[in-house]
């Protein structure tokens, strides 16, 4: 295939995108519904999956001094197998240093046609995705086809266009004409974008491809080489993606080098050692604030996405019952461990409802129905809340005391009986107490009494300043409170949605439109996509002749 | 005066300001030359400097717990004794957060207003200006009106268009409308650029408001506050700047405190105090390297200008006589003071010219004559050089031997008896030796004796990854040697000019078209001024909402 011939086919597809990063209307070329798909892809996605299983993963055409792998499946709760190709981190870094000479080379035009193609050949592996997703975060499918297919896809091509909009920002050259009185200074002048260099990616256990491909898909727009380094206990979806990737880098006659899959184990991690060489110049991490906190320490360009702790302000509501449900369905999701689940519900003493003035405990008995609703729907039940991506998580939420108004209950997954299924703890607390004042992954929600909206406000906004927060649901029908909240939580960075009910959830992050984590605040210094996050992988340098 | 009559009225300036960041052609709304103004504002400025001497800086209309100044004038080697008024640092702090409250909350426009029409006032004191930074920065007339003057203002301009620009990047709101199948989620979104807060601005000695005004004049259109920390030793030109700066900001109904000028001295210095205070979230710094990387060290959102080993590239050359001279202007220049001047001449064994091959020596002497040639030269001598502004730089290069070229000639000043004079002493060494591999600020040069052009772009690039470099003057009649050098240098993130002669210098930068600085090497992580000048100052925060 030809490089340019494979641009010019993806013109259209670049251009829109590049014109929705301003409007910031919906735009999602890839649809997030498994129905849209021709109905054979799911059975050949399961099929190709269950072949994956107990076998080393060679799609990726990787060297490999050995093969590892140690990740479990939440539902099976058995290891699933998968062993990935394995070599010295020093290996990879070198590989990643020889193929970057092409690469960087390649014009924005031809790197951006790679990248876009790579997009189209990952479309028809979504069902794949969405079980190799299950079967190491615990997603449901339907989360584990939207997530990693679809909604990684969009925030992939996000990512190029914004590349391409950014890298093509200057003149490439110019004649400069400077007048002095009777004569002029002329200079011909050009600009280039200089990549980086190499770049790391450090996944994490939950998203494996959406919190993943930005990183990757900047870092190659912009010239730079990719190592990928996934979390050891999910691997696979993020696999498959880049085996699509290096494939069609080999198609155009690029080192598929220009990205790798770097797989290690928990018991002898890699990390450190790539983050840390000298050769390593881009840093993106996503997952804990620890070591989060530790790769901002590098003296690297460092993108990350780390945790916080999100709030829900109940100020006052029209209608308890409907906003009762966006909570439990938000606090449901997945089990709490979306990045952007609420963790903090504060309720002022008295809520206004359309039907009159509420208690703390008369609201959090709706959100405890509504939860209970939630997880024991027939149709949602299982399927929201997903399973549960790590043992560990369930070990820390079981130590947690205090006025339990709902404990885990006992929902079963007819398609999956060992599933490691845990619905969300709910824990009536006093403003004044602690407990909740530390970020708590995973299916714990505080249920917070405060004296009015203003304490409310006061509690999240200054453990967003301190802890860090990505989203902020609030409740309020007054417009003066609304535009309260929003500016002071506005203010420690953190965005606000309010009054969201029906289809609309403060988990949910549409590329293209909602920026996600805002870069403000401790959870996180980068934001999936403002133009910081492109013009940081590259270097304008400006060129001056005279002949 | 009413801030909305204010932005109409530089509207059309700041537009064609927005568009010249695009073009990247020449632009300078602000004449370089003194004789593009009013002739009897050279009078007038001449006599309001004087009429500073010896008193204290009252124009600020800051407050004072103590006046201080210990400024020396390198021409006349005297303090000129102008003493400004000083405070706590907490109280610098408290004040700029206070000023916060409603700078950050006026629109775009109305701050973009306030900005020009400062710069409009400060025209009318270039001239003030030059004789404050001479008497300061030890600049000739010429260069100090120009870099303090319309050249600094070209550069205020540039960071506030840039800022224009970005902080109107994303739609204010809209109704953002997903499909979902027969019915759709309809959601009110809005975004908000949220200032950082408050800012410090670090300033060095030798351009106190040409380095300075990027920084505060990009903090200030995104709505953080500004602290100016200037050099204890060259304080007066941007005091004098921020005074009009103050007054604006008074009349148009701000707090002036929205930007202070916090002065100290050697033996108080309050620098770190401030840059490590948890209320400054932003630090722009220009000066040496040492105190820059404990700057990019603080965990805040930094910028940083330090210094670095400029380098010349001698390949071949068209008229050996024309570069030699280009090359002798640039290193005389404000006797290497300019962190653009260069420092190290690489010149291959054999230099092909027009009249054949030239050897080292042969070159080095034609070098040595040019440089005799401008410190002699009645109308350029005094005039080029300038002053040394600190009298350690001078010891400093007494200190370095070897074999001296040129030493350092008497050069006099008839207007100056006491000028503190020094033209640039040149030193040929071998590319084995160590002595040039370190930054030596001031006038002194190497010529350094390389086997050929490889050689001597491989020693260049080498140092610029490792000590940094703003500047790569290369000289080449060989089209693919050209390449060669521009391809290498700008790996390590160098700019080149190359073969340039008769008015154009590689010391200069001209706003608008070229960025200053790279980023990319330890000369610096920033630009003045490309988008990420701007758009690491403020947080886009999106919020949504439902009825």
């Amino acid at each position: 295939m030809d490089q340019s011939a494979l641009y010019l086919q993806h013109k259209e597809l670049l251009n829109q995108a590049i014109e929705a990063l301003s409007t910031r209307q919906f735009f999602s070329p890839y649809p997030e519904h498994p129905k849209a798909y021709d109905p054979k892809l799911d059975a050949e996605g399961k099929d190709a999956f269950g072949r994956l299983l107990n076998e080393n993963f060679t799609r990726l055409r990787q060297e490999a001094d050995e093969w590892i792998g140690e990740e479990v499946s939440p539902l099976w709760q058995y290891g699933i197998g998968v062993r990935y190709p394995s070599v010295s981190p020093e290996k990879y870094i070198s590989n990643s240093k020889a193929a970057a000479k092409e690469w960087k080379k390649a014009s924005i035009e031809t790197r951006a046609g790679v990248l876009i193609e790579s997009l189209e050949r990952v479309r028809t592996r979504f069902f794949e995705l969405a079980y190799a997703t299950m079967h190491t975060t615990g997603q449901s499918f339907m989360m584990g086809f939207q997530a990693s297919g679809p909604h990684a896809a969009d925030r992939a091509l996000e990512a190029v266009a914004m590349g391409v909009q950014e890298l093509n920002r200057y003149p490439k050259d110019l004649n400069f004409s400077k007048p002095l009185g009777k004569y002029s200074l002329d200079v011909q002048k050009s600009w280039k974008p200089i990549s980086k260099g190499v770049g790391l990616v450090i996944g994490c256990s939950t998203f494996p491809t959406w919190n993943t491909v930005p990183g990757v898909y900047a870092n190659l727009i912009c010239g730079n080489t990719v190592i990928v380094k996934p979390h050891p206990k999910s691997v696979l979806a993020i696999a498959i993606l880049l085996a699509e990737l290096r494939t069609v880098l080999t198609e155009l006659g690029f080192d598929a080098n220009v990205v790798q899959l770097a797989a290690d184990t928990t018991a002898q991690p890699i990390t450190k050692e790539l983050a840390e060489h000298r050769d390593v110049k881009l840093v993106d991490y996503i997952g804990g604030n620890a070591f989060g906190d530790y790769v901002e320490g590098l003296n690297k360009t460092v993108f990350t996405e780390k945790s916080g702790i999100n709030s829900v302000i109940m100020d006052s509501v029209k209608d308890i019952q409907a906003v009762a449900q966006n909570i439990a369905f938000s606090v449901s999701l997945y089990s709490g461990q979306m990045c952007t689940a609420p963790q903090n519900i504060y309720i002022a003493e008295e809520v206004k409802t359309a039907e009159g003035v509420l208690s703390f405990d008369e609201v959090a008995a709706h959100i405890v129905e509504a939860v209970q609703g939630v997880i024991n729907h027939p149709k949602m039940g299982a399927g929201t809340l997903g399973n549960v991506q790590n043992d560990a998580t369930i070990k820390r939420i079981s130590k947690v005391g205090g006025n339990v108004l709902l404990a885990p209950q006992k929902v079963e997954n007819p398609e999956a009986v060992n599933a490691r299924i845990q619905s969300p703890t709910l824990i009536a607390t006093e403003a004044s107490s602690t407990e909740y004042r530390e970020e708590c992954f995973g299916p714990l929600v505080f249920l917070v009494k405060t004296e009015n909206t203003i304490e409310s406000v006061a509690i999240a906004s200054t453990l967003s300043a301190e802890k860090g927060a990505i989203t902020c649901l609030a409740f309020s029908t007054d417009a003066d409170t609304q535009e309260f909240i929003e500016e002071q939580m506005n203010e420690v960075f953190v965005p606000v949605s309010m009054n969201l009910t029906g289809a609309g959830f403060v988990n949910q992050h549409a590329a293209f439109s909602d920026f996600h984590v805002t870069g403000g605040n401790p959870a996180g210094n980068a934001t999936f996509a403002d133009a910081s996050f492109i013009n940081r992988r590259f270097v304008w340098v400006g060129n001056r002749r005279m002949d």
